[in-house]
């Protein structure tokens, strides 16, 4: 797997000189696509069969701020696959390799009119790839 | 009529401590639908016809930057009003009455799937409450 | 304390024709800034004198999906004020009343070039405003 | 000279499904930051001397709605260079060489404090590297 790398951009940051703390969780999702793609799921393809993966929670730790310039490289993990739920983690490190977010999301799966599903049941062929993946965290 | 108000907020400076000015772009499509909804014209019904007025062209002069806390009033007039097109003039006033930003936005109107119509034929009811509006520009 | 308004704009939404979920994280932030000032603060002034509170920590949790033309109560609670942090919770509502959002962020204080202070020791006068203002969470 | 590339993400999406016009502003800053990075100027040691070049036209023509997924091919040409005043304009193409947008952005130049300056006396080397780039438009 490859990480996700994105440019800072000029737009991205604010007043402080820093990146915008919730630009971080739009990098999110720029990695959390980009890693299902890296694994064979095309976001566009699911979405078009009706199927969609909400949000339901996002954490973000912010370690060391990001200027404009720099480059981020954001690593994503899946900690818990189940029938209906997703966890993902996120790492975004700088171009010195240095951590600068920690950040996690969950989601469900839903059908159209967006009720939930269970996507292992509905799309095995998707889950299975999503669940080969799935890295639990270690116990703390 | 009333000028769209608008606070400055801090996701919307950049690092040069001023708002972005991609920012007043969107303020324009704010002030746009407040404008719209003060004649009468709910957007929201209005797309849920199927219809829709894509931005065809979209200018802006930047005169005064704005900051953090600043307050802006943004006036909307139709500058032309035709059977297939709308045209709208925007200008930005902070709270000391400044002119701060200048711009335009032009319009199609769409029915279902994008197909251009002529709104005044298809919807006489909302066209006429645009063409009552028209304040064409004075020769320069 | 008056919940900060928040109309849904437009260029708020996504293709899923919901409120993009980083929005609310931008949300917390307008609130965050107008609760402030309710409570005699003024972000601007504050940062005028060198003083800035990053955020460390954010968390979301998405109940309700918000859409174009809603609108959102913000309300912000002071979970925890320490010498050196402050936590604050946060509820969005929409025109129903119904809870669409939830989230926490957590700031430290910081004076020029970013170096962590203890606010009370610093600026007695506004941490005590903040320390008036705590609600500890109910044990669970 | 090569164009810049820029993937659509989802977060630029809005809830006609297409990108908010808004972004190809953004887009427009992000290519003309790579360029001239590419002519040899870095725009972050730019500002590093206190020198800026504030936005003072933006135009844009929307032509062909960009979607989810889609990859922008951003062509800048420089087609005025003179003491004060810098003239660019703006191709965007997608993936199947389509032209979606037409833009153009008007710069002045400016020192510290935005006091705005002879760019070619102030700092000739880098000047001339634009000036070297001009292209002026074609009469039409």
């Amino acid at each position: 797997m490859t990480a996700c790398t994105h440019k800072v951009q000029y737009y991205e940051t604010d007043k402080m000189g820093i990146v915008h703390h919730s630009n971080y969780i739009r990098w999110f999702e720029e990695a959390r696509i980009d890693w299902l793609e890296q694994i064979g799921i095309s976001f566009s393809e699911w979405e078009s069969h009706g199927y969609a993966s909400p949000v339901v929670n996002i954490s973000c730790s912010y370690v060391l701020p990001m200027r404009f310039g720099d480059i981020g490289f954001i690593t994503v993990t899946a900690t818990k696959v189940t029938a209906a739920k997703l966890e993902l983690s996120y790492i975004v490190e700088n171009q010195e390799h240095q951590i600068c977010c920690l950040g996690t999301s969950s989601h469900c799966f839903t059908a159209s009119k967006g009720i939930p599903i269970s996507f292992k049941r509905e799309k095995p062929e998707y889950w299975n790839k999503l669940k080969t993946m799935e890295q639990p965290k270690e116990q703390d």
